[in-house]
């Protein structure tokens, strides 16, 4: 089963592909899609275009999202959400099972711990993997943390 | 030009199909989409047929959909939010020009005043439509609103 997995943002969206397999699972494909300095309808644009785009290369069985569960900053809030419906429909239209995960819960799948910091996050989805060095940007790493809760805890993908 | 107007929600999405001609503008159809008792990954599936069909149905040249500004409950602000990322994105890839208004920005559009009751704006889009009625329910009128604030404040549409 292919997953992928997207901490979504206004500026920057995350993304990561990971494969599960026998108990383990591979690292894919992984980056950043860059939106900055662009009116909120050309972003949606570019992250339904990318979507229909990776979805169509990987075929993932999976979407896992991260949830927002609150906020300071309203505006930032609703820009994110708008850009989550996309996402969110993209990949169900194309068949894709949705899965979702708060910041706390991806923390708590990765490392035990709700209140983890990122490099305890980072070192942890590194073991995961078996990767040598971390993912960079952070956006990318944080969506192959949120792929990796979603290897963990479906039913569907444990054994 | 036909004025698509829309009244985002969670349970309900307010629409409304405004022609403006001559000075004035004529209701060429309302209503209201019903998702309650929905998940919301349906909900947004709806959604974006919704559109699909209405934009194909009319052939609007505008979207005018009313814009979040503040909330008193985020969980439901980030259902609208997500609601909303998907209507703008549906519009904006099928070539309408986008614009939001604030709720005080349709009372104003409506009755010169930004705190107006909701009888006083549904009184003066009777008055602008000559209508005999109030159309119901209120997310359709509200949508109502929200196309006329676009008819009379876009520069394009002014004559």
């Amino acid at each position: 089963m292919i997953i992928l997995g997207i901490d979504p943002g206004t500026a920057r969206i995350g993304y990561a592909i990971l494969k599960k397999e026998n108990g383990g699972a591979k690292l894919l494909d992984y980056g950043c899609l860059e939106l900055k300095d662009r009116e909120q309808k050309t972003r949606l644009a570019e992250i339904s275009r990318f979507m229909g785009g990776i979805i169509a290369e990987h075929r993932p069985g999976i979407l896992s999202i991260e949830k927002l569960f609150f906020t300071k900053n309203a505006k930032t809030a609703f820009s994110v959400s708008e850009a989550r419906g996309v996402i969110i429909n993209s990949a169900n239209l194309a068949g894709l099972e949705i899965v979702e995960f708060t910041p706390p819960e991806v923390k708590i799948a990765a490392t035990g711990y709700g209140k983890a910091d990122k490099k305890q996050v980072q070192k942890m989805v590194c073991r995961m993997l078996n990767l040598e060095k971390i993912p960079e940007p952070d956006d990318a790493s944080d969506a192959i943390a949120i792929a990796l809760a979603a290897c963990y805890t479906n039913p569907k993908l444990k054994n």
